[in-house]
Parts: structure tokens; sequence; C-alpha cells
């Protein structure tokens, strides 16, 4: 049984909206069936319609939508909030309140009263509320905290944890980069610049893999950028309740990193080491014994995979991106059409040749080992 | 405007199916509308009802499947073929007769000539036909293609693939693994073992990345497993038309390697480098010049990709992983149950944590680099 | 013409007067003729007896070997100090007293007092005075300070060093071993464990490869091994003068990490990522422009090299332990000995076996491509 | 007690001459007494002084060396040979003859007639002859060697070697390289060109690492260099004894590979990976298992080497770097002059810069975590 999902946001030119659908699509559990793609009427009506929604169900507001919604008897089993930052509260609150549960894109809110107030709201409804922080679903992430969990690692010692992009090496946001303009401003984005944007997820993977309890903190937060007002730089110390030690190198202007995401973590019996730029693969070293790499869907790894090991996870893109490009083809043909342009698709041809290089293969060797035109 | 797909194979316990059908919701330019799943009826509609199909779309054979849908004014925009091998041209056929286009799962026969039918079939329809070669969807082998079209690397002179996977380095086949079972026989599979499971697409990608006419093929075939008919490792030499030479390692009792499938490309001007164990990155090498990395939507990067660089591939399946568990929280809260396992889940109180991580961050910093609380 | 070194300390079992002595042997500007190996008299003439230093040059004391070598007319051209890292600053003095050149293994003392007092020292003497600090040796290294010092990165606004070993991680100290056991004595060490050992490495590649002055430094050690009195994990914040920030990460309970010497520096203009573990290369990423693997004697790198790109680092090694090998074969031969252990050295019939396979590969190329017995 | 060392060929210019001298200081086991460095009687003479070479021990020619070194008591204990390859036989004959061991360059000779006479006159001499294949000198090819000698990986079913260089990619040889020249020159390099010069060190380590014995051979050879007449790119297959295959792909026109020598070995029981462009890591995999990295030196390592795991092969480079430049320093002290150069050598500022650090790091974590000046 398919899931009926609404979405607050994620209209024309959104960047994440789009990334909730394809994510919410993939493994087929969930309908989007309603939303309040944008606060401009005209552009929500119309994102709509682009996304198959029905025409009732696409809504000028999210107030509006959450009560809609809760009162159909076919109405939305959850919604995926992908607003800018500072709304984020408001429309969690607008559903939580119509008992609709929440899939809220992080951060959670840009002031620690709005988050409290939220905490308290979810533990008063008992609805389901998912933030998604991305790399907790990463298989070989969860395969680390099950090893740190399962003490096959010993106490935890230190936790280090680097979040590295480029982007705002140069002043993007004097030049038109909106994504630049609005993280950059304090007014939209709050107190923190890279701490919040990518430090938070760089903290949360360090509780996540550990366990650990952070009990103090201590930043030197720069902004490199000209006249930037908030930081985009922050080196950061952090202790655990347990007595372990943690570092953060959280940058948006550090060359030669795109989304550089790694953490190392050191315990009493053995370290951990996981990059997001090679996320199939978790370093795991028993103390006094070789490193062993274990990988997605690999020997000795419990997680569960969508695919076999060595299939790493862009292989569903690739395959989509065929099916992407076949979508194109088959409407070309059924309107008659023709792009003109270069197609890379394989086709029966291709097919055709692959044959006759397995029975061209096989014959030479059948013969010895001998040369055969193919 | 979503087109309808249909099915032949990839009922219940089938492997490649389900992939093509995350492969095909990953965009949103399909919906799964009609299917022959299996040609055992009860199989096939116990598949067709887990799937959502409507019951009348639920077809006990796939010469029916291709009459009725080819006769219904909403019949399916194309047929996606997910048999076993030797099915795959009789499937073919009969979707092409009835004027349906095809997406059909490689290999495109067992044999010469029906592969030879279907090309002169696809020829007479004209109808879209797709071979879903899988890694010819990677961004970063498109590149590689678009980096040898456009001249950047010259003339080629050798083009080496190594593919190698190490499943079958056990006698599989004999411990109870199905896949191994028909893949070993050369009753299922045809004459060639390793070399046309596997060899054919390090085939295909040497001839879709460079371009290249092949001429000539020498090989020499082992079965290194005990008893086993075919073949499971494959060296091959390769002559080209243009006076190109070429290497292929295919083995599937390689162990440490799980998929590895990767490509070296030697022109007069330059030379590339793909591995798909890490396939968001594209070695590059003008003579003279060091080395550039390119990556999957990166910097110089003209084929074009669903993330940003640095999102490696999985970024989208660690996304769906969190919408595939909402799901199954939102059931549970739905039917009033609780699974009693571990939730991994980021929740609200996780996003708690991130604000009071931030605002004490960003207090730390203000008073010159000081430790705050959490 | 050659110089003439004398080594204070490095005698029998010890470990980094042999590193010494392979370095001034390797280019062969140098030849050890006298040494005060040990302390004690008997250890010390056996020492010098078995690295060929004639009895009159083997010393008792570097008191008296300070003031013999500078009396005599063929007298050391420069002393290499590899004692325990208290006796660096006496014996360092003895020997700029007697007009004697020094190479002292680092670090330069064990107080600020001992160390301003010996800069005090060579300023007055004049006389050449090398500290040994091994990576900034390594040519890549060179390439980085040298790209940074042209403007290659622009101004420099991280730095960022790791550097992590795991030999502490277990309680090493209580189970017999010396070099763990001197290194977590505050008696024998000074204050700073790790932070002396390999922190000050660390601190000093950072303003090594950037030319940057540290202006303030924050501190969190932690003595992670039980009952053990010096810091084994160190976090760090560094301020610079010209506003630049840095990390350092230095850590003896990181199990994973046999030598991790890693850093990173991010500029205005561009970045730079060098790692021990792979020496031979420096990635360089001017902003907006892919990665650059520039390679030791590669292309595009102005660093002079022993060898030719991609011979490793390594390969002088793996061709002096032929060299040695080879020594050992001799002075059996010469001794009528045998010692019965497998010998793994290549001989003639390595070389007759090679002719073989050159003859038989270039026939059968000439004659099409056949397969020609070996 | 050092050897006496003697050297044919190697004088100024040379290259591979001055490799054998490094690696025969490195250990301190031979010393180079005797040479005959060039036929051209000045040149050799110069060559001998600037080697510290005594003006009656440097000769004009090989066979009055041979002669007289024999008839001295002090004569050298050994021989290496470093000329062009045609010498190699000659050369070795009369050393062999006048009763002294041979360390010969690889190839052994430019046919099978002259490698088997010398196979015969070493056997009948009973003397060391070592043939200098490098890489049989690196610790972990040695471990590759043992584990396959130990049954590590059972039976092997496929050996598969890259080498491979790019600098032929260009005409080299028709613009002044002298070692382009020469080598693509079948009078001097005789019938093969790439599978000669560097193809049978490729072969030479399939057959030191698995034991195999080697059968039959197929070669495709190309010269893709314009006007080339020997082959610049070598496409090989072998079969062993055992029944077990192989594949050599060397090239000398692989752009962005500057001495890339890779060994793949699939056995039973598991498979080996090693790459000497990162000579200090070995992958061993078990079947059925996790990849493991075994490091030189490393925790389960068996063979031996200079130093610890972590400091890679480079760190004596890096630390000979120090010694030859501080011999720089140290001789222009004694000529009164001054280079002028940029002095990058580490001295006692940078020691008292670290005691600096080291205090204020012990200072600030003493205090709670504060900052300190420095």
């Amino acid at each position: 049984m398919r899931l009926k999902l609404g979405m607050v946001g994620g209209g024309k030119g959104a960047f994440i909206g789009g990334i909730h659908r394809i994510a919410a699509r993939l493994d087929g559990h969930w309908d989007l069936v309603a939303g309040a793609f944008s606060s401009d009427p005209e552009r929500a009506a119309q994102s709509a319609a682009e996304l198959g929604i029905a025409a009732q169900r696409s809504y000028d507001s999210f107030a509006a939508m959450a009560k809609a919604e809760a009162a159909r008897p076919d109405g939305i089993d959850a919604v995926a909030i992908v607003t800018p930052n500072h709304l984020h509260p408001p429309v969690a609150t607008a559903f939580l309140r119509a008992g609709i549960p929440v899939i809220c894109d992080k951060p959670l809110a840009t002031t620690v009263e709005d988050a409290e107030a939220l905490v308290k709201l979810v533990a008063e409804t008992g609805l389901p509320f998912i933030l998604t922080q991305t790399y907790t679903g990463y298989p070989m992430v969860r395969e680390a905290r099950a090893l740190v969990a399962a003490g096959r690692i010993g106490r935890v010692r230190h936790v280090q944890v680097e979040y590295l992009q480029d982007w705002l090496a140069m002043p993007a946001e004097s030049s038109g980069n909106k994504q630049a303009a609005w993280r950059t401003d304090p007014a939209q984005s709050g107190p923190g610049g890279c701490i919040a944007d990518i430090g938070t997820h760089a903290f949360n993977l360090a509780t996540f893999v550990t366990g650990l309890v952070p009990s103090a903190v201590l930043a030197d937060l720069t902004a490199f950028g000209p006249d930037r007002a908030l930081d985009d730089n922050a080196a950061i110390l952090l202790r655990f309740g347990e007595g372990a030690k943690g570092m953060i190198w959280a940058s948006q202007v550090a060359p030669g990193a795109k989304n550089g995401l790694r953490i190392r973590v050191a315990g009493e019996a053995g370290g951990l080491l996981w990059d997001q730029e090679r996320p199939d693969d978790l370093e795991f070293t028993p103390v006094g014994k070789p490193t062993r790499t274990l990988r997605r869907g690999g020997d000795g790894v419990l997680t569960p995979a969508r695919l076999p090991a060595g299939h790493p996870e862009g292989y569903l893109e690739a395959f989509a991106t065929l099916y992407a490009e076949a979508a194109g083809q088959v409407r070309e043909f059924r309107n008659g059409t023709k792009s003109g342009r270069d197609i890379v698709l394989p086709t029966v041809s291709d097919g055709l040749a692959g044959m006759r290089f397995i029975v061209a293969g096989v014959r030479s060797n059948e013969e010895g080992g001998i040369w055969v035109r193919l």
C-alpha cells in the first residue's frame, strides 16, 4: 500500500524539493498528491500542474493545506517541508496540529526556542517527525554506528569530522548566486553561517555514529569572504560527557573539496574512517590488526543495501538516466518529432554487436586462441 | 505528462526487475501500469497486486499482454523486458509487432541470428528500442565519450577494460545460488559464461567511450570452477579498424573485486581513466600535463548530473532510505503498531540538538573562543 | 669532496641514529669518521667498531669528542646529535663552542630557555645549525611551499594538519616498549607528550608550507591511556598574524593510522592537499578549476627529485635491498658458507627467462599473433 | 666488514649508474673503490675523480679492470655492470672468468644465446650473480610472494600485470631525448622495444610473485609513434604450466601513467593487488572476507622493512635531502661563500618556535582550554 505525500515548498526553481521528490519515488512507497509549492498562487498552481497534482489539491497556503488535507478521507499520510529554514517551525506546527506526520528538511529551525517548541509539540501529538539528515541514510554510516554500538572499537576517545566545500571561496553572493545570497544573510539564515549550514551536519554525524552525548563546545568562526556577515569557516572543539573529545572543521572556502564530509573515530579497541566522497567503503581497524575495508553489501557487513557490493550507489542513477532518456525517445516517437541531438542510448544494434563479440570470442578460444574477425 | 510502462518478467524474487522499477520511478517519467510478471499465473497475479497493478492489466503471458495493451486506448507507451536472456527475442518481437516500443535488459539475445532478426524488425517498425547497458548512463562515462569525440585525447591507440567480480570464486552453483546455477549452465546461458555475462559490458564500454569499430578478437577462456561448463575468466585481445588495440580481462573468480569495471584509454594527445567503483571521478591527462580529476557536476565538466559535485551518487539513495523508513513509521502510526526495532531516523530532538550546537558555537566565538556548555 | 661527519648518540639498539646514518650515506656527501655513541664506554667502543670508526675517534663523552675533533687537522666537518631530547642543548653547545657545525634531531630542547640559549649561541658563532624536521625534505612538501610562496593559492585562509599514529592505543609503556616508556614519562620528555612528539611536526609543517606567523594557540590535551601522565591526543586551534586560522589534530591513539601526516591549505585562490602516506602526490586545486595531481618529478613540477616521476620514493630502497642482499651472498661466497635460507634475489637464469620471453613475444607478433611456447 | 665494489659504465651523464651507487651506499655494505666508467679514457678518469676513486683503480677498459682487480690482494668483492645492454654479456663474462661476482643491470642480454652462455658460465664458476630486477626488492612484493608460497590465496588462477608509462607518447626520439633514441633503435635495443624494456619487468614480476612456470606467450605488439621501428605498446597473453592464465599490458604511450606497475593475482582462496605507485600497501582479500590492507612494517606483515609502518619509503629520501643540503651549507661555511639561494632547511629558530608551541599548548590546556599567545 502506497502512502500519500504532500509537500510545502519546492516549487519551480527550488533545489532540495526535487531531491525530496526523487527520494520519495525511489522505493515506491509514496505518491505525491498534494502541495503548497509556493506562496505565489500562480506559481504554486503551475508547479502543481507540472508535477501532476490535481488542481483541487494545490494550495495557496500551508495553513489551508493542513486544514483541508486533515479533513479529507483520502488526506495525505505525511507532509514534506522543504521551505526556507525560518518557515520550518510554523509549517511543521500547522501540520502537527492537524494530526499529520512531518518529514522536515534540516535545520529544524533558526532559534533554540522554536526548536524546543517543536520538540514539545511532537511529544504531545505523538506523531512521527522525521528530520532529513541525509548522511544518516548511508548504509556505511549506519554500519559505523552499528560497529560502535556493538563495542567493536571499544570506548570512543576522539571523533574528528571534516565537512568541506569550496563554493563560497569566491564572493558568490555578489555575483547573482541566490543560494549564496540567502545563506550569507543573517536575516534569512540566523546567527550561524557555515556552522549552521554544514557544521550541524558534521555535529550530527559525530553523535549519530558514536552515540556520545556532547557537553561543551568551543568555536573559532571566521568570515573570509570580503564583506561577508556570517562565518564561512568554522574551527570547533568538542567535549563529550564520557570524557571523549572531538573536533570539527567545517568550511565553505576550501578549494578542492566539493562536499567532503569525512569522519574518523578513534576508540580504545579500534578505529573507523568514512568519507562521503567514497560512500560505499568503511575502513575498520581493530587495534593491532590490518585495516579492513568493509564495503556496502559486501562480505561481513550487516547493514542492508539495495544493491550487491561493487555496484556503486550511482548504479541506480545510471540506470534511471537510461529510463529518463527512453522516456524522451518514446515521447518523440509518439509526437512524430525528432530532437536531432546525439542519441547515446544503446539500442538493438549494440545488442547485436555484443552477440557477435561473444560468438567470435568463444570460437577464438575453441580453436586454441586464434584471431577471429568481428 | 508521465508515460505508461509495462513489464515482462521481474516477478517476486527476481533481481533486475526491481532495479528497472526503481530506475523508472526515480525521475518520475514512468508509471508502471501493466505486467506479465511470471509464466505462473498465480505468481503473476500476486506480483501485480503487490506492485499496485490493476488486476485486468496483469497478464498470464507476454503474447496476451502485447495484444491487449496494443488494443487499449490507454495502452502502455513502452514495455520493459526483464526475463531470462533466451526470452528476450520472442518477447521483444511480440511487442515490436504490436507497435509498442521496447526497453530490453542486456544481452539482447543468446544467438547472433536472433539478434540480427531483432535489428531487422526494429528497422522495419521504426520503433524505439533501448538496451539497458547500464554504465552508458554514468555521467562520467559520457564525459569520457564526449572528450574522445571532441578530440581531446587525439587518435585512440589502446583501450583497456577490466571487469572483475569474485562471486564465482567458490563453486556457488552447487551451493544453492540460483543466479550462479543458471549462469554457469550452457543450456540457459548459451555458449559464453563470463564473456557473455560481463565481457560484453566491457566490450560495449570500450566501443561506447572510444567510438572505435572492432575488427577482430582473440580470446583465451577458462573455467576455473571445478566441474564448471562455461568460462568464468576471459582474457581477450581486440583489434580495431583504425589500427587501435585493446584488451579485456573479465573474471568472476577475482577475489577482492566485487564489480570492478575499469577503463583506461590511451590516445595520441591524452589519456582517460574511469573506475565504476569510484564513478564520480574521471581522470584526464593531456600529454605533458598533470592529471586532472574531473568530477561529476564539477568544474569544467559538461555532462549534466542530478546533483552538484561532491554529493556522491549515493546521496539520492541515502535520502530515499530516509523516505522509505519514514513510510514505515507512518504506516506503524496509522496501524497503531510499534516495531520495537531500533529507530535510527533523525527526529525533532536531533534538530533541537543542532540548534543548541549552533547557538553555543556562535556564543563561544563571540566571546573570543571560550568553552560553552551544551 | 666528501665531508667528515661525527655522531653523538645512536649506538647499538638506537632507532633514529641508524636513520641519520642512512640519510648521510645516501647521496654520498658524508663519511662517518668519529662518534660518542654511548655514555657507556664499552658500548660506545663496540658501536664504533661495528660502524668501522677508527678506535682513536670513538669517544667516551661528547665533551671529549668536541675538544679532540676541533683540535685535529682532519677533524669532523659537522656533528649529528641523536641523543635523547634533554641532551640536545648541552651537546649542541659543546660542539658550537668548539666551532663545529651541528645537525640536530628534533625537538631542539625540552625547555624554551634552553632553546633560546641555543638560538643566541648559533647567532654568535655564525655556524650552520640544521634541525632535522624530516618532512621538510619531501619534494612535494617543498613544491607546496613554493606554490604558496608564488601566490598560486592566494592569501592563505585556513591550514589543517592531522598527524595520527596508533602505537599508544594500547598501554605499550607497561608492556616493555622502551620508546613508549620514555615518551610517556614527563621526567624524560618534558611537559608535553603527543603535542611535543608529533604535534610540533604538525605545527612546523603548517608554518613551513604556508609561511604564516603563528600568534596564538588553544589546546585540549588528553591522556587516554590508563595511568598515562602525558597527553596522547591533542586537539589544537591556531591563529596566525595575517588573520588565517588553523587546526591540528595530533594523536597517538588513532587506530588505522600508522604515521598519517596530512596537510590541507585553503587559500583565496586555490587549495593544496598533501599526505605523507602518499608522499609523491600533491593535489592542487585552483578555485573554479579541476583538481590537478602534481607528481614528484612530473609534468609542471619545479622541485627537483632524485628519480623521474612514477618511480616512487621506495624505488631506491628496493634497489638498496638488492645490494644489501648481494653483499650477503658475496660474503657467504668469500666465507665458503651457505645460509640455507630462501634466496629471492634475481639471478642469471631470471635474465635468461626474460630473454626467452622477449624473443617468443616478438615471434608471436611477427606471425600475426599466435601462441608460442616458452 | 664493508665490501669493495667496482663499476663498469655509469660515468658522467648516465642515469642508472647513479641509482646503483645510491643503492650500494644506502645500507653501508659497500665501498666503491674501482671503475671503468667510460670507454673514453679522459671521461673515465674524470668520472673516477669525481667519485673519489684512486687514479690507479680507474680503468680504461673492463678487460683491464677485471684482470687487474683479480690480481690485487685488496681487489673488488663484486662488480656492478651498468653499461648499455649489449655490453652486459662480454663484461659479465670477463669478470666471471676473473673470479669476481657480478651485479648486473637488467636485461641480462640482447639475445637468448648470450643469456644461455652466461647461465652456463655462472654454473661453472659457482660465483654469485645478481640481476637487479628492482621491484623484487619491494617489501610488499616479497610479502605477496610469501603469501602465495604459504598457500594463503590457494592455487593461482590468473595473474594480471600492467606496466604503463607515457614518456614515448610523443616522438621523444626525434626531439633530442637520448634515452628515447637508443631505446627505439633496433640496432641498440634488439628486436623488442616496449616488450623488452618494461614488458620483461612485468613478466618477471608475474613469475616472481606467483612462482608459476610460464609455458606459452601470445603477443600483439604495436609501434604507435610515427616512424618508430620498435613496439611501444604490448598486449600479451600468457599460459602457465599449472593451467593458470595471465595477461600483460605494457605501454610507453599511456598518458597519465608515469611508471604504473600493477599486479593482481586471483587465486582459488584469495586475491592480491599491489601497485608500485603506492608501494607500501598490499591488498589481500581472502575469499568471502573483507579486503585487508597490509602495510609495509605493519600489523600482520612478515617481511622486514627499514622503517616502521606509516613512514613511507620516501622518508629516507626526505631525510637524505636534509643531509645533502646540510653538506652544502657546511661547504659554504668552510669556503666562506654564500649561495644566496633560498634556504629551506630548518634551523635552531625553528626548534625554538616548536618549544614555544609546546609550552603554550600545555599552558592553554592546563588553564582549561584558553587562547595563549605565541
